[in-house]
């Protein structure tokens, strides 16, 4: 079979051969140079001419057939099934549309992070970061059904989730499966939507702003965010947190993940480090990838980011309750970072994803409370505590960063486009809404946590390891043998109708197998059931409830 | 005196010694080296010291000013007038936050356009592309009322435009002008809203969206946009356009600067070229020079473009109608331009921004429709044809860059913030509410430039020669005389209560003086308002109906 594939140049342009061989395919099938029906190599026969795995080989066909540009007829062999016609007026040289290196690095991201083998249909990964494409029902192998909004901190991507999961055949699972019909128990804050939300207050104001704007348009808010709202978030913020902060120095923005690219855009040039905790929260590692600067993994314990003299310019960091670990950075520790940061004219972003929902001990201050030299900036984000899909988070920057970044804003959107939303929410939060909905959510997660955390801890404590906390809407979970029976017990939960957020994908390097339980979501009889499954799945598998028969 | 201010680095980064003056007190003061009280020499001696023209030393001072960084205290000096202990927790090393190059060309973009002279109150400038900061009441010396959210094409940034206003002080002209109680007549699309609008049909829709959200969440819009809104784009493309779209290659933004800026930074690195009509939109070339792209002119004539062997990776062009000028890109040119393109590999980014509004000759396709083997993304907004503050647009890509667009959006957004007016707007096409209101707009704005025109023509020939187009908001017009006249003209004329968009920021290098007239959302009464008033200010200055004296 006369066959030519030219990989070279990509892998000079992309870092993994996986990555480098999907777009050297993809590109020749968009490009013609393989036409309808051409037959492709056997995986093996490819991997044997290009010095590629077999495994490298059947992924790229794997995620190619996913996408609908090869067909695996059975005896037969591998086929393009890709016609041009059906793209009109599209017929591409996409040799001849060059992306910028920014744009390279994003690819290179998110074609690696889609590649990357799982085991399990629905860890955290860049990819997660995007809601796309149609939405699938949700089933019991685990496709993430996706008929919510995410929120940033844990976020599917419906489609590689069904690539995923349909590697995860259901007939690999075993009898010990549940029947599929039955309903999922979603440990993954999939469903935020179902936190209790105060939707009938919240649609009066809408309301009231759709009226008063279709009526007499309202002015522009300004870029960095509608006025009053940014008094009402200063408000807020020292009042609930402590904060010494006025409207000035806040800037709202379309959820943390727009704050956290942009800043990392305006601080970091490339080749520029930044540290990152390790395990961390991967979007930030998008955000300063996608920017080129270089990620320098933190270690994490017990106190949360362990701070070392650094070579960097930029340090990320979740004080109030490490991501995903839920530690809390001790008073020492945070002065350190301080310290370090002045001493290398640094900057440090501090990421406050959930460390508003205390369950018990008291508050934790900020970060940004230390910061005498205007060195921290704060993220925050309603998406946790009001509905998902309200795009709206916001920055406490240091004075010095407050107009680099509104013009970083503005360069994309000169006025913000939740307009309606900022103004509503702006009400909501001057008249007392806000913090009224804090404190029934707060008292209600609390029961969750206390309820799911003891349940998990006598049913599942010899499986896993808590990790103590105080705070936070997931409970992360060390697994307490080795990969191999973690990947086992997690496949067969997803079989049994039981998923969470896999913490793999959360470590730079070598990764521990660990889990996030989202539970705030989930009601008592919820919570119990799916903790039961998951017994019954590890007393199926020979863990139940004693220790892991690898141990 | 004992006086240093450290202005080497500050030359080294910004391309303008205004900038990097302005940039080294900032952070001089802001940064305590410069304490509260301190004098700081005269404009005459301190541009003696530095070889700085005593202008630009004035201008700095005088932004200090406005910033109320600084104040002149008569008969003694200039002092600092900036207390660092009013500024809770911002004690700042501001050397110490270094921004990205980015950041820099950020910066250095806007402070520079800040400080450029500006004889007028409201050009065109990158800084108006930021309705920011507190909106001030409309005033007689052409302060911007930015009552309304501006659209792209023409953004006013309030307080830049204050500041300049105030350089433009009423005691400075004649007693011709009109007492400037008189209701100010602005041909500067800063009242889009007074644009026909079919509100309550818009209302109702938003409410559906409230209520049907609040009720029970709606899915996620993908960052690609949601599916039936792009489905109805493509639509309305296929059917007023003649465009061959599919709704896969129909990308939702906030605006059209969004997918601007985001292509540019998409498709170029520092350095690599990019063709930008000269006079062209300001927003690209900042979108450009944010990317770090070398921004190459190209000429523009009577058919637009003129196409050139340019050394370049992109081109951004306005076929359909050329902002500001209107001519109308011919076939010749349009299949010049698709053929460089592909001898080049370069992508052309088609901006069209108003060409929707025919008032007479045939409809003009879009040069996508020609685009054979995918080069040319095609970008469009509702901004234009609905209410300001809607924050949609659209880039209809060539396949192979959808997935990198989508990719970058969600970068920022993991899902679209104007998530309920995404979904109206879609009803709204959907259920031919769109078309119908386009038709209604189409008519009226048809019957104002009629109007405006032949009275434009008549009254004001002499001094203006009107570029003719059969399309668009706005009429340009080039001044027939010389610049000084034209100030002058353009100044009393503010004074008088008539202001409108200078053209000559929409140059790169040398500028003519020129003028947009935009015209669509003034009634007949106004409109014929506005001409009596610019005729009474040219007789008063002895241009009167006959040719400007300076020729």
């Amino acid at each position: 079979m006369e066959f030519h594939l030219a990989l070279e140049p990509y892998l000079e342009t992309y870092r993994y051969k996986q990555t480098a061989l999907y777009a050297a395919f993809r590109d020749a099938i968009q490009g013609g140079r393989f036409p309808y029906g051409t037959q492709l190599p056997s995986s093996r026969e490819l991997g044997r001419r290009y010095g590629l795995s077999r495994g490298v080989v059947y992924q790229v066909y794997e995620r190619l057939m996913a996408e609908g540009f090869l067909e695996a007829v059975l005896g037969s062999g591998t086929y393009v099934r890709y016609r041009q016609s059906l793209e009109p007026g599209n017929r591409l040289h996409t040799a001849d549309l060059p992306l910028s290196d920014w744009g390279r690095r994003l690819e290179a991201l998110a074609s690696e992070r889609e590649l990357r083998p799982r085991a399990t249909p629905n860890s955290r990964r860049f990819a997660d970061v995007h809601p796309s494409g149609p939405v699938p029902e949700p089933s019991g192998v685990g496709v993430q059904s996706n008929g919510t909004p995410l929120p940033e901190r844990q976020l599917v991507n419906t489609q590689a989730t069904s690539a995923a999961s349909a590697r995860l055949s259901p007939t690999r699972l075993p009898a010990v499966d549940q029947p599929s019909a039955e309903r999922e128990i979603r440990f993954d804050f999939g469903h935020a939507a179902a936190q209790p939300f105060p939707a009938p207050e919240w649609r009066r104001l809408l309301y009231a702003e759709v009226r008063a704007n279709t009526e007499a348009p309202a002015a522009a808010a300004p870029a960095q965010g509608y006025r009053p709202l940014r008094e009402a978030i200063a408000r807020h913020l020292r009042r609930a947190r402590g904060l010494d902060v006025t409207a000035d120095t806040v800037v709202v923005v379309s959820g943390s993940m727009q704050a956290l690219a942009l800043l990392a855009q305006l601080l970091l040039n490339a080749g520029d480090k930044a540290v990152l905790e390790n395990p961390g929260y991967t979007g930030i590692r998008s955000a300063v990838f996608a920017a080129g600067g270089v990620p320098v993994p933190g270690r994490v314990d017990g106190q949360g980011l362990v701070v070392e003299p650094w070579d960097a310019r930029l340090v990320f960091v979740t004080p109030s309750r490490q991501f995903p670990t839920g530690a809390v950075m001790s008073l020492p520790r945070r002065q350190a970072l301080l310290q370090w940061a002045a001493e290398n004219g640094a900057v440090v972003i501090e990421d406050d994803f959930d460390s508003e929902f205390r369950h018990r001990g008291r508050p934790i201050e900020p970060l940004k409370g230390l910061d005498r030299d205007g060195r921290v900036v704060f993220v925050g984000t309603f998406t946790r505590t009001m509905q998902a899909q309200l795009r709206i988070g916001y920055a406490v920057l240091p004075e010095r960063l407050v107009e680099p970044f509104v013009r970083a804003l503005q360069l994309y959107e000169p006025s913000p486009a939740a307009a309606l939303e900022q103004r509503a929410l702006a009400q909501f939060m001057a008249g007392g809404g806000y913090e009224r909905h804090m404190r029934r959510m707060g008292r209600l997660y609390s029961r969750r946590f206390d309820r799911f955390g003891r349940l998990f801890e006598r049913v599942l404590g010899r499986l896993f390891e808590i990790v103590p906390s105080d705070a936070g809407l997931h409970i992360f979970a060390r697994w307490r043998s080795d990969e191999a029976g973690y990947l086992r017990f997690r496949a067969h939960c997803a079989g049994a109708g039981v998923v969470w957020v896999d913490a793999q994908e959360n470590y730079i390097g070598v990764a521990e197998p660990a889990a996030c339980f989202f539970f705030a979501h989930l009601n008592e009889a919820e919570l119990e059931e799916g903790v039961e499954r998951m017994e019954r799945v590890a007393s199926a598998l020979g863990f139940g409830g004693l220790q892991a028969p690898e141990e």
